[in-house]
Order: structure tokens, then C-alpha cells, then sequence
């Protein structure tokens, strides 16, 4: 069969994400890669109860085809959640209910990207960002960024010397890769500048509920004046990524031409899985469910760092992220984090080399550490071994790769 | 705010039929319009039982990240039952769990289009899939047809005069829009023309287990010998559609790329919708109820058939199909279905004309009647009050369109 692809897969591939959480299913294997919550804390009892609810109360609408919009009740519930922990004022008539927050992104680059067209976004980013986008065939201007969030004179500078971007795409929050958080200052300044280009931002917030500790700082949504900024939110990461239900929430006339894209895409999302997340949170709410898994997870990044602290060579950076999933480390320059990689599965530890979020390719002396999946005391042991491959590939030595076929769950990338 | 849009949203618009469909919401209305499967023959009892054994069989599993793939039970469980019903030899591993059927759509037209490609379908041929296609600016080369299928003269004449045919979208069994099944030979002739031109065939099979009376015709896929036939399946039409799961089934190499594509699209499918549905059929198949709702939808059919053969006017013609959801009306020629629309409105009937059906237009002398979704007396009395609007508009009147604000439920188009 010699059957003729379009043009943009070419430019896709499996990511290596993927090929790597493959090598966690082996028994044994301590992962720092993938980016899944800890199922443990799930409310599966809680669950139970809801779902006889939901069927008892109008069981044969919730299996029912149902409105692209998504769910009344859910989307009022999402609305009233952003403006009490954000400080937006959004209105339920702002928001999309999205097959994950996943979709919002592809959504996002079906409605602004033409082939050819840019996307700016900070260096690094979030790789399932990437793929997303790269089904639209776009370029990728990548602005430096510092524990502060985009370095704003390297954000001018992009926008003088590139044309044609027509979305920028951030992660203020704990971020993934990095952990890290945008300070104040650079979000107005941001804003104020991408909003002289009339450039539309999507900030996607998957994480922002997960702060251990400090401050929140405003989201880019409650700071926007110019109706610029489409917000993309999710229950996966403060509930149940395996329902697959997120949101965005943007301006009326850009909703509707996400409405109208959405349509031609899926049509909408489960019924029956956005009744269940609209009548937990009128029953449960999801405080106590977001205050549990911060503690476990405060708990974990603790337990990493304190690991990190005492064994890892000198010359390894890493930050100390106040939130979210990830921590970010940068090896000396010269130093393959493929090469570790490579030491480390030897070892039975995973993570993700960072030159994966980087569009653009280069920074193969950077890796990222997932600190949620695994229990403390795993997570200690992990950081052991993982000091052994840095002592020895940073002592020299060379690489063997090595792949296997098993599936995987499909946590963002 | 003057952002720019991606150059393929200016070729979509808000279907026609969702329009339609906010009328349908109207107390007293009667609709023959959607393509909405009778909610009363849902099994919300079982469900409620299936539910909680998937919570309590493994329920941090049902509501974590899953494989992209899908579920493997479920996978083995669509293999199985598609070489039981439709005589095809597929593998689990061929098998992609997709968001709805929709979703199998647009992945195929991010695989397979580039812009000004061409995608061969059937003249008329489903809404939604010119929708999803549409976000990858393809031009549509409609072939025409009679009620075997495509006419396969024309088929020629079709594949002489285009070149860039990248794709061949098709809905052999009870088409929607039309209710129309191909015939053995049709179906053999196609696959040999478009086997001989090498173009990639996506056999869109939502309605094929819905048949009243006769005797099934093999699928595309099991008559395929090239490997080019791509299977799409759903449970929405046998099962529930509000937890918007269908499947694709196709040759390895192919598969292997829809994986990646939806990787970047949605992750996977809902975890815990999936589960529920492998359990109902480990416990429950569903032999038992495509034979009630087979049994309900054809009383329907005939109760619309007999109504219309009683009562609508010389010179509207109509086909009597042997199974699915909907038939297709033809008025004479300078008759304007829109124009019937606006009058049966007026009487509390709803339905959709035709012409959308066409993705090159045309064909304003045509209407689709939806027939499952009103018990029959409502159809009776929907097809009386039809027959006055098709007698107002044939003896001359002229039209005056209107349109409401209510959000509505999305079946397929």
C-alpha cells in the first residue's frame, strides 16, 4: 500500500516521552518521568455514590448526545471556582467544557495556526503543546526564561524580530517542564506587551491549585484587560485525569469559534463524565480533595530535594519549585542527559532529558523530574540511584540505548 | 480585539442543522430532524450495576491516564464482535478507541489531508464529516448516486477528472443522510477502482447493525484485500452516545499513525468510559439490545412510511430503507425544501433540508426525515402537519426564516 500522508506528520513523531514511560511499566522501575497523579488519593468510594446519583436522577440524559457547550450546571460550577480561587470574573456562558485540556490545545491551534505561522511560547515548554500545535505545521519562537517566568527584554526582542506569531502559548504556574511559577511583574508585563501585538494568549493552568507554599500570584485571566487571554483549565490534576474533562474560558466571540471548531472535532464530551464532575463538586466540592493531594505532594517534592541535597554531584542545578509536579535539573554543559538516561534505566530509574521541551532542539544538559507518582520512600531510593549514573557519566562513560514494546498510560507530556 | 483567525475557519460555519435542532427544544415540537437515538431504550439499570463493579473491581485504574490505544479489553472485546458480525479477520491491535466516531474524522483528515487535496464521497454524504474535514481545506469530489450506492460509471468519470484524491469517505449501510445501503456489487466494483488508484478508504459504519428486514451485505473491511479500508465504529447507535466512545479498525502501519495523531489531540479516551463499556459487554453484549432497539425503530419506520403513503402530496418521492435512522425525501424540482422547512416550522414539525448534505451545494428539492426519535403517534401527527406544509408550499408561498438562542443537544449531523 502506498498511500500519500499529509504534510505535517512528517514534522510528527511518537514522543519520546512515550518510548521512555514505556520502560517504567518494567517491574522495579522507580519513574521520575511521566507526569501521572497519585492514583491512591482518588475519590473512587465518593465516585460511587455520585455516579448512582447521577443515574437515579436522570439517568437516560446523562447517556444522551448533549450540547457542544458542555454541561449547564458543570460550566456554571467551573465559573463560579475560577472567579472564588482566581479572581476572574467569568461567566458561565464563557466557558467550553474540553475532552482534556489536551483538547484545548489542539482546538487552539485548528482556530489561529496557518502552516508557516508562529506560536510563541517560553523555551522550555510543555511538549504536549508542542505536538498539539505541531499538527498545524507552525514555527515555534522560543523566549529564554529565568525562575521568574519569561525574561521580558528577551520577549521584546522575539516579537521585533519574528513576524506572523499569532498565539502565545504559556504555563505561569508551575510550570511544566521547569516548577516554575511567573512572578507579578512579568505577567503585566507580558500582558501589556503581547496585547500591543494583538497577539491572543493561551494560559494553561493545570497546575496553579497545587501551591505548597508563598503566595498565589493573579493568573494572566484575572489580569487581562483586552480579552485577550483564553484560560485553559482540567480535573485531571485536583480530580480524575480519566474522565478527561477540562475546560477553557475565553472571550464570547472567541468561545463561539472554539463552539463551532469543537463541533467538527468530537461533537462535545461524555455526558455522563461531566455530570459526575458537576454533581461531586455540588456534593463534595473539590477543597478537601485539592488540600489532600497538596500535602502528599509537598510531602514528595520534600522527600526529592532533601535526597537531591545531600548526594548529587557538585556542579548539577536544580530549583525548588513551590507547587505543582515537576522540578527542573541543569547538568554542566557537555553533560548528554540522554546519556544519563541511558546509566539510570541501567538502574531502574526513569525521567524525561529536557531537550524534549525545547522545540528547537539543543539543551541536552537539562532533565525533568516528576516527584508525584512515587511514594517517598521510592523517590529516596530513586534519587540514590540516579546520583550513581550522574557520578559515573559525569566521570565519563558512553551510551547504549534501549527500547521495549508495551503500552503505556498517556499522562501530558 | 482583532486577532487572526486560522484561513481554514472562514470555510466553517455552524451547521444548519444545529440551527435547526435549538428549534426542536421547543415545547410540542416534533422532530424529525436530529439524528437523536431513543432515550428510553437505554439500559440505565444495568449500568448503575456495571458501575459499580468497574469502581470496585479496580477503581484508581478506571479514573487514571490510560494508553492512547485504548483500553485492551475493550480492543479484544471490538475485535471480537466485528468478525462475529461483519466477517472481518481483525486483530485487537488494529483497533484505536476514539472519541465518538466523530473523532475518527478529524484524525483522518489531519492524516491524510493537505489543503486543496481532494476527498472522493458520496453525493449526498454525512454532515459532520464535511465539517471535520473542513478544518483541513480539502475540496470535495462528490460522486453521484441511486439508491444501490455510488454509480460506479460515474466513480470513473470521478477518479479521470481529479487528481490529489487523497481520501474516499463512504457510508455504505443506511447512509446518513439518505438511508441508502450499497449493494454486493457496488461495493466490490469501488474497492477495486479505488484499490487500483490507491486511495485510502474510510468506511464510516454507524448504522449497520440497525437493519429491520433482509439480509446484511458484507462490509468494505471484510471485503478489503489491500489493507486500505479504514473502519469506523460506534456505540452510539447500539449503545449509549453520551459517552461518546467509537473505534477505528485498520492496517497496523495506519493505526500506528492515528495513535500518534490523537497522542497530540486528546491523549486518550475517557478511562472510566471505556471500562464501563468492556464490562456491559463481558456482562450483557449487546445482542439483546440492538434486537430492542431494532424492533423499536422499525415500528417507527413504518409508522412514518404508512403516514407518508397515505397522505403526502403526487410528485414528493421517497425511499423506504431497510434499516437505520433516517429516509430521504425528493420534491419536485423547483420545490425548495428550506422553503417547507419554514412553513412546517410553523406547524411544530421539524426536519432538515437537504441541500447541507451536498458539500458542493445544489439539491435544494430534497429533505432527511429522521425517524427515530418520536414515538409513533407523534409521528403521524408530525407527517399530517408535514403533508399541509408541502401542500401550502407546492401550491406557491413564500418564506420567512427564524431562529432562537437555546443550546441543544449534538447528534450527528
Amino acid at each position: 500500500m502506498t498511500v500519500r500522508w499529509a504534510r505535517r506528520t512528517s514534522g510528527m513523531k511518537t514522543s519520546e516521552i512515550r518510548e521512555i514511560l514505556k520502560l517504567t511499566q518494567r517491574p522495579g522501575m522507580i519513574s521520575f518521568a511521566g507526569g501521572l497523579p497519585a492514583a491512591e488519593l482518588f475519590p473512587v468510594e465518593e465516585m460511587g455514590e455520585v455516579v448512582q446519583e447521577v443515574l437515579e436522577r436522570d439517568g437516560h440524559a446523562a447517556l444522551q448526545y448533549s450540547t457542544t457547550e458542555g454541561d449547564p450546571a458543570l460550566r456554571g460550577a467551573v465559573a463560579r471556582r475560577m472567579n472564588r480561587i482566581l479572581g476572574t470574573s467569568v461567566e458561565p456562558d464563557q466557558i467550553l467544557i474540553t475532552s482534556g485540556s489536551q483538547q484545548g490545545l489542539d482546538l487552539s491551534g485548528k482556530l489561529f495556526l496557518d502552516e508557516g505561522d508562529a506560536v510563541l511560547c517560553e523555551s522550555p515548554t510543555y511538549l504536549g503543546a508542542i505536538n498539539a500545535f505541531r499538527g498545524y505545521e507552525p514555527r515555534f519562537v522560543e523566549v529564554p526564561t529565568d525562575e521568574d517566568g519569561m525574561i521580558i527584554r528577551e520577549l521584546e526582542r522575539c516579537l521585533a524580530e519574528h513576524d506572523l506569531i499569532k498565539l502565545a502559548y504559556v504555563v505561569p504556574d508551575f510550570q511544566n517542564p521547569t516548577g516554575r511559577t511567573w512572578s507579578l511583574e512579568r505577567r503585566k508585563a507580558f500582558l501589556e506587551l503581547v496585547a500591543r501585538h494583538g497577539i491572543p494568549v493561551l494560559e494553561d493552568n493545570p497546575y496553579g491549585e497545587l501551591r505548597f507554599d508563598g503566595q498565589a500570584v493573579p493568573s494572566l485571566k484575572a489580569l487581562d484587560e483586552h480579552g485577550l487571554v483564553v484560560f485553559l483549565g482540567t480535573f485531571s490534576k485536583t480530580f480524575c485525569p480519566g474522565l478527561r474533562i477540562g475546560w477553557l474560558a475565553a472571550e464570547p466571540e472567541l468561545r463561539e469559534k472554539y463552539v463551532m471548531i469543537k463541533q467538527g472535532v468530537d461533537l462535545h464530551t461524555s455526558t455522563l463524565g461531566q455530570r459526575l464532575i458537576a454533581v461531586y463538586l455540588e456534593r463534595f466540592g473539590l477543597d478537601a480533595d485539592t488540600t489532600r493531594i497538596r500535602g502528599a505532594y509537598r510531602r514528595r517534592r520534600d522527600a526529592m530535594l532533601r535526597a537531591m541535597d545531600e548526594s548529587f554531584p557538585p556542579g548539577v542545578r536544580y530549583n525548588r519549585p513551590r507547587g505543582g509536579m515537576f522540578l527542573w535539573v541543569e547538568l554542566p554543559e557537555g553533560v548528554n542527559a540522554r546519556t544519563v538516561l541511558e546509566r539510570s534505566l541501567e538502574r531502574g530509574v526513569a525521567f524525561v532529558p529536557g531537550g524534549s521541551f525545547f522545540p528547537n532542539g539543543g539543551h541536552e544538559n537539562t532533565m525533568r523530574l516528576n516527584f508525584t507518582a512515587m511514594p517517598e520512600e521510592r523517590i529516596v531510593e530513586g534519587v540514590r540511584r540516579l546520583t550513581a549514573a550522574l557520578h559515573e557519566v559525569m566521570a565519563g562513560g558512553m551510551p547504549a540505548a534501549a527500547t521495549v514494546g508495551v503500552e503505556v498510560a498517556e499522562p501530558p507530556q
